[in-house]
């Protein structure tokens, strides 16, 4: 890149952290559909987090973006790593990350995992029944855990439903065995749901937290989960939103008996650092009277637009003609699959003058795409990430 | 296998097309989860089809399992494929197909991809829009094409609602076009929905058929597509009556000018020919009062089920304690996945006595779960496939 163009693209990003992702694809050309994710976002975003809730330990959702170039940032910058399983604890200290920056963040893990997960070192791990806590006992003598406690939280883009979690008074019950059983008792843990637009949804998990302290369990962690937002279409609250919510609740309910705190963002970390660039497939009318265009994109819901299900995303959507005349249309992907459609319930319009050959751009799509990707659904190959930005931290 | 054990499985095959993949799960134990997919069964589906709509042409529906011994075994057996990209192009000639025993049967392509088939040697082709006339008969001079007509059919467990197909009269217009750009006019194409339950669905699309070729377009081809069912826990009607129902209304809407036909199954050919063993993980309550058990294996929606989705397929699921008593259960995917949940809403009771590192078997999974899986959600690998029988043919 000469020197003018970066100067010109590196201000542009100030306000729009996609058009270096642009200027990427539109001078390298890859073909699509690919993933374009800059570093230096997520660096940003990193930084932002940190400044915004300074008491809390971030730790990174893996499974947003498990690139391998992604963990290795977040190792540099500090980081510690949320995982979902033991192949994210290999990918985690793959690249450079220490056992005792990892947490075992799913409820769900057989003895083997447990067992393996603590040969490599790994001392924190979440729990929610009876059976981890035995499984625990024997398979990770000693290691530090949580409780993680159910909340209803209405607002959230992409609810967790009863999955996670139990009620406050078996939390109680699991910690106080759990201590009994010679694990060490680190708190409570909660997650309001991903994409979460209301700031004041983590004060009923904190109280569930006090609760269980008030219970005399040690409650000496405080987990808040995810769930902040990454710009889509819809407007969100500013991370400082968030964290002063959360600071409200923390007085009301824990006092000067102050928790730890930990924070596990994935798509606050990545969404906004990555961008989706589609070419139109098909642009179509199902009969002369059709008041909708189809328009088909080579990206889809096996191929990294998987948060379209139920139309639960409703991502940005750029074109080269944005700003002429438009129409409605539905949008679907690729595949001969009748389920794999983006929008028909959401009202989208776009360009008249799009045509089969022209880009579709996503932008936000750094966190649940990629990784969400079929190995070969109906034959087409799993979305490609490329990488920029950041190289020389 | 001992000769008396392989006459004693291959007796109880005769009944349970899953007997034998259970010997050889039992004998081999791989680690879970994995699919087993018996060829022989593969065979005997295509044969009874075969017997069962001897005026139709099969054109097996790769995407329903896309693994190369399924192609292998039956480009053995003299059937057709139907493919939904370049890459499932690719692959049926690697397997030893004829490039005219495939048909291109994804209305949505990129002018590229028309290229690339007719360079490859394929000469059918479905289409549906004025784009693609134009397309294929710029990159595809000379090609037979036949135009998919939209059916609104009810009954289909997986519907495909208005994705695919147009209007009839717009097929009226499309393929008048195609024969004036020179394209070869086949026929008409039509689909009911997937796992199709109601044989008398095949009507409408007929009907439509006849109605395009009473307008004066050639409709020397139909092809019904697929929607011929497996069987999950629900009962449906046997082969001959769906061959029955498409016979009269053939009879009633082409009379003497029968047209020749091609069939598109997936499912019907491979659906029982699999079976998913998966392990227990986790069972639990969410709190003592709880009335249901939660069951969490470590096959879920990323890595198999994928058409647990709006619990769309009711699976039949196996343990070592059925028969023993029972209770309600919700059964959850083993990822950190609020949407990773199989069963909620549809009852589901599993044995009491199920604990983690129990096997659930899910027979009739051969279709559409290993070609769905994700890269890595979750650090969890793909499902991988295990095959048996038939290695003789």
């Amino acid at each position: 890149m000469s020197e003018s163009l970066a100067t010109a693209v590196a201000a542009e990003t100030t306000n729009d952290p996609s058009a270096r992702i642009r200027h990427f694809l539109d001078t390298h050309r890859p073909s699509t559909p690919c993933l374009v994710l800059d570093l230096d976002v997520v660096g940003q975003n990193y930084r932002r987090l940190r400044a915004a809730l300074p008491d809390a330990r971030i730790f990174y959702a893996v499974k947003a973006n498990p690139h391998p170039e992604v963990v290795r940032l977040l190792v540099g910058l500090g980081a510690c790593f949320d995982v979902a399983s033991t192949g994210e604890i290999d990918l985690c200290l793959a690249q450079g990350a220490a056992p005792e920056t990892i947490s075992y963040g799913n409820t769900i893990k057989k003895a083997a995992d447990i067992a393996y997960a603590h040969a490599r070192g790994v001392r924190l791990f979440v729990l929610d029944s009876a059976q981890d806590v035995a499984h625990l006992a024997e398979h990770a003598p000693g290691a530090s855990v949580f409780c993680r406690v159910l909340v209803e939280a209405d607002g959230a883009r992409t609810p967790f439903g009863k999955k996670f979690g139990c009620a406050p008074e078996m939390a109680v019950e699991l910690l106080r065995e759990a201590g009994e059983r010679g694990l060490d008792v680190r708190g409570v843990s909660f997650h309001v749901g991903s994409q979460h637009v209301d700031p004041s949804a983590w004060e009923l998990g904190i109280a569930r937290a006090a609760q269980v302290a008030a219970a005399g369990v040690p409650v000496g962690l405080v987990n808040l989960g995810g769930g902040f937002p990454s710009t889509y279409t819809e407007a969100v609250p500013a991370l400082t939103e968030y964290a002063a919510a959360v600071e409200r609740a923390l007085e009301r309910h824990f006092g000067a008996a102050r928790p730890e705190l930990i924070i596990e963002p994935g798509r606050a970390l990545v969404g906004d650092a990555g961008m989706i660039r589609s070419e139109v497939v098909l642009v179509s009318r199902k009969s002369v009277e059709d008041t909708h265009r189809w328009v088909y994109l080579d990206v889809g819901r096996y191929n990294g637009m998987a948060e379209c299900e139920g139309e639960a995303i409703a991502y940005r959507l750029r074109t080269a003609h944005d700003g002429g005349p438009d129409g409605p249309v539905v949008i679907a992907g690729p595949t001969c699959d009748g389920d794999d459609v983006l929008y028909q319930r959401t009202a989208y319009r776009l360009p008249l003058a799009l045509a089969a050959g022209d880009h579709v751009d996503i932008p936000c799509t750094g966190a649940y795409t990629a990784s969400y990707s079929s190995v070969s659904f109906n034959g087409f190959p799993p979305l490609t990430t490329h990488v920029i930005g950041a190289k020389q931290i």
